[in-house]
């Protein structure tokens, strides 16, 4: 499955509109071109329905929000559930002001996503402002690591229930859960929070993945996030043998990516299913 | 005449000011910079015209437009036509939305451009807008072969004609034509896709060599063109050299512009004048 | 002392907010991580206070201004001012345009800057607008050389006195005073003026710096602006080396950033106090 899933990314080159941040904006577009697809930027209101409308897959990223992108994340967000194509949130920074909480909540009302990435903290959030908020505590620390890693997919498990998305939590172990089943990811190295934009950059490669596998939206998101964990292993690897810093690793990272097919993935991918 | 233009970008290091998407900025200002020019970036109608006024040349590049931009395009276009310094389109995506091609038929109609860059599709929908579209199934395919060539050629310099500016076409052959004369080149990598920007890029690097020989726009773009294709492919060189991936060949691709003379050049360019 | 200051940064991972422009944004993001920071990007004048309170140090940078930006930028100083975290302001091309000139005199006026960074023609643009205009004929050249060397260190201490500012003007030699005391910083390498944003890059290591060293201003400036210069001189070497060219410049630069400690900045730190 996971190797289809790939072969169709090359195949279809889906076509990615991101709506997203002016931070890490270019490392996106490089990333969705290096994974296999195309990516196109547009945030204006009067156009992003037009550019949803010839996409496979819409990416919410609310990085650098403002009043105009919000309104334009609201219209885009709703022409993509129109034509059914995924649509994946990002909610950077959720909970680090009223602006983004509330927009976060304001989304979640407005607009149905496939998948919902961000950090355990990000998703607690949106976790809090999905209406029924059972059991809240069981999230109440801020990492996950092999202690608590049982009660973390049955958060994530919970949280996609509520949001009807498939949930996505990175950080040092990453879980993928729709609300019956679970992935737990052990990819990735530390390096990776040493850049901006790795998870921007997953966030849009999930994007891709989904677009070209409408109908595997667990998968597809498993595979992203493993494929991207992977890369910034090889990365780390070949900073090491170079002596190079953060910036070195962000351009193997890309270069990786670029470089992946199944077959160099099955050699490093680490995915448990719960 | 390609070498004289090459030394008074680096002599003079025109002033470009660039109003362009924030996808590529970074590596708009980098490329800029590497070719010899000195890059500036504003987009603001109260101050578009002050800054366009102390520049050697202006782009206006609609990949991430909006109602503000769009605004200080139109400013900073009339305000460059005023003193008489070039003027660069990059018409990013239009035929993509409604506001894309509206916006670039208006660019048309209130701006005076002395050079239109854009791939077939982009020139086409700048044909289709600029007034008597006498022959437009000259340009029914979308990418320039050697078995359309000649047909591209004419079809440029018909381009040239209606819209008064010289149309460069890029893909995997480009073409430079006025009206009366057109250079084909055939430089460049197809690797040049696989990264965000080289359109945008070479857009700019237009504007610095017009900005700098603002009395040779036809062969200023045309040295443009070739430049940036042979750096396309001496940064493919090296990244199979050292096994990289496309995120080594963005750094390769403006490492070797910084590079750059008329006699590394002349090794490589490929320009035929039809 | 410049030892505690460094370590200070890399133990306590200041958190800057970065009111900031789109060309050098993910440049100055991966730079405050390099150098040991955090950084968080947010501009809208709904969120900007929210972001400051949570944070160790604000950059206002008004290299893209606009009309929204420069809301968000007083909103957010006013509340560094409140809540006591230092402010850096980055005058980008103040002298450019009215805009810009304009409003770096609107927030001299209303918010108090604990560090101004810029090039001597900024700088002097700033001290235009401060009121007092006394001696600005000392300040008539616009290169720090060592000739001027005497005049130009009177002239930042004077500036200082005026904005009750630390003053740093940077060039080929940099300067950092506040009223009563200089430093001079001989590091650096021309290379760094052929990529865009080290200016920018080095304002956000100012802030990275002085938010995890709030009672050491001048000395935290000062060390900022040497590591900064040493970084360069060290990415030129592995540029001659590896006959690079800019774009590997720049990511050379910032790998030495994450990599610099007190014991190799130690070996190449060039700093003389006057």
């Amino acid at each position: 499955m996971f190797e289809k899933i790939l072969a169709n990314v090359r195949e279809n080159t889906p076509l990615v509109h991101n709506i997203t941040n002016y931070v890490t904006v270019n490392d996106v577009a490089n990333m969705v071109l290096a994974c296999g697809g195309s990516p196109i930027m547009a945030d204006d209101p009067k156009e992003v329905a037009d550019i949803t409308n010839i996409c496979n897959a819409l990416v919410i990223n609310i990085g650098t929000l403002n009043e105009r992108t919000i309104e334009s994340m609201i219209l885009a967000g709703q022409a993509a559930n129109k034509v059914g194509i995924p649509v994946i949130l990002d909610p950077v920074g959720a909970g680090a002001s009223s602006l983004r909480t509330n927009t976060v909540y304001r989304l979640l009302n407005e607009v149905q996503f496939s998948v919902i990435r961000g950090n355990l903290s990000e998703i607690k959030t949106v976790h809090a402002g999905s209406g029924n908020t059972k059991g809240v505590d069981a999230a109440a620390e801020d990492v996950i690591n092999e202690g608590n890693l049982d009660e973390m997919v049955q958060f994530a498990k919970m949280v996609s229930e509520q949001t009807r998305a498939v949930i996505a939590i990175t950080g040092a172990i990453d879980i993928v859960a729709n609300k019956d089943e679970a992935y737990v990811i052990r990819n990735g190295h530390p390096m990776m929070s040493k850049i901006t934009g790795t998870g921007c950059m997953l966030t849009s490669v999930v994007a891709a993945y989904c677009g070209a596998n409408p109908q595997e939206i667990l998968k597809s998101t498993a595979a992203a996030v493993s494929a991207m964990g992977y890369c910034g292993e090889l990365a780390h690897q070949k900073v090491e043998e170079l002596n190079g810093g953060t910036s070195s690793f962000r351009t193997y990272l890309i270069d990786w990516m670029s470089k992946l097919d199944f077959t160099l993935l099955q050699g490093g991918m680490n995915i448990e299913n719960r």
